[in-house]
């Protein structure tokens, strides 16, 4: 199995000082083709580690599965070498349950993009409705906003390899009702982190995630949204800003999205309701977002 | 066209203060779908805009072209709409000179993962070496360490929309002999904003970019130093932390790869030797990264 970080020399420069060399850690980054019944799906460049969920939250995401048991099994299998075949651990073929139906390459690399209307952020919106196996519009979950305000230390305390390298995303889970870290996965991709974190959840079978946050260390994209939609988790929260497609997505599918969660602050961008605050507040102002469509 | 900001309401929670709606920018992010000669090649999520510009480095970076005149043209058109075609600004069709050879789409994709001796980091970097029209381990330029430390505030003055936003990724194109800002475009995706500057270049003729530093807002990716690689940059540098592979492609190709740039200080992960420093150094240390290829 590959290493989560390799060591690299480096010259430190500093103005006005004598440069240096040492070694330094790097995350690693190796490319992952995931192949579903021995055909290629996908190549994603990635940390090594985790391949399996890796592979499992993708399918999720891309509408191919919903529950642990669609998912048979996964095995690295070797490339064809130039001398017969070595085992590189970088690709890994995933087997499926009877009945269970393969994806259409075209499709699942882009399904967003497959709507009759013409490619645009309305239809990729649409798209995501579309496949969706759960409704994250009817979690009933809320949370108190002091205990979102806990999470972003609780991820970085938990990056372990961020720590040394500066080089990682990061994605947790967290219940939303005990604040406890279910899971937290690092990866040089910011998709992949979040699918080794939805990965691990269908393989423990914990699909929907009713009830629970999704905190990520970066910026919250479309996919980012589309991701936790079709894992059913209603709550996700970034350290850094939203898109405008990811803001219209999460409202149109009922998800609450927070930005800039820097304590003691936050923005929400949909669904504010499900956040309790400590201090009386006006019931229209956390109204506001909740059925916002624009 | 597109806008490359939407206002969305927002509501603003800082604990111990009453919450409060308001609207705010956040950054533009579309569907593009790429195709050539009629033919669907890729789809990314994108900030609208410089959109040709994205097209033609997305080809750079693919092995497609490497001239301005390879690339006749560009036009938006419309998808098969429900009744009728509609133009959503979301699909560009290009047009390639006679006898330039449109991708093949899967080698396109991920043509880093077609080499013969299996799916590793070592077939990647091969393969961007066997790709590539420009040797930018021959190229001569160097730059003073000072000037490189102008570079992120440059950067940051210009980025209009993250000003607005937060939440765009930005690349700009440096002379490194006089350090004048060439060109720098914003994207909510790091590769796009990469793509959009080299493909303003190869459209004005300007490849390879012989003397010129890249320099973007995050981390350095294998991608990002295979595109810089693609167009004949010999100097990539970027604010956060370089990935293993990314290192190791820097190496391989000569490319001189900063890291962590934060003035005062930089890390140099290869090619250090093209970095000039202010006070007397010692000279082994400066090559110290020169033949690395570990």
């Amino acid at each position: 199995m590959g290493r989560i970080t390799v060591r690299r020399p480096v010259v430190r420069i500093s103005l006005g000082q004598t440069p240096t060399t040492r070694a330094d850690s790097l995350a690693a980054e190796e490319p992952l083709e995931i192949r579903v019944g021995g055909r290629s799906l996908a190549v994603t460049m990635r940390t090594p580690g985790n391949d399996v969920e890796l592979a499992a939250g993708f399918l999720v995401s891309e509408a191919v599965i919903g529950r642990g048991d669609e998912f048979l099994g996964a095995i690295h299998c070797g490339g064809p070498g130039t001398g017969g075949v070595e085992n590189t651990y970088n690709v890994l073929d995933v087997t499926l349950a009877p009945g269970v139906a393969p994806p259409a390459p075209e499709v699942a690399r882009n399904f967003f993009t497959t709507s009759s209307c013409g490619l645009c952020g309305k239809a990729s919106i649409d798209a995501v409705e579309t496949v969706s196996r759960y409704d994250v519009a009817a979690d009933e979950v809320v949370l108190d906003a002091e205990m979102l305000a806990t999470f972003p230390d609780a991820l970085r305390a938990q990056q372990a390899v961020f720590a040394k390298t500066g080089g990682l995303h990061a994605a947790a889970l967290f219940d939303a009702r005990t604040g406890e870290l279910l899971v937290l996965r690092e990866d040089v991709g910011r998709h992949n982190a979040v699918d080794k974190v939805i990965g691990w959840a269908v393989l423990n079978d914990r699909l929907p995630l009713t009830g629970t946050v999704l905190q990520v260390s970066g910026r919250a994209s479309f996919e980012l949204v589309q991701k936790a939609v079709m894992a059913g988790i209603p709550i996700l929260t970034a350290v850094s800003a939203p898109s405008s497609l990811a803001a219209e997505l999460a409202a149109a599918s009922g998800l609450t999205l927070v930005g800039f969660l820097r304590p003691p602050s936050m923005n929400v961008y949909a669904r504010a309701d499900r956040i309790r605050l400590p201090a009386p507040v006006r019931e229209d102002i956390l109204s506001g977002t909740r059925a916002d469509r624009t």
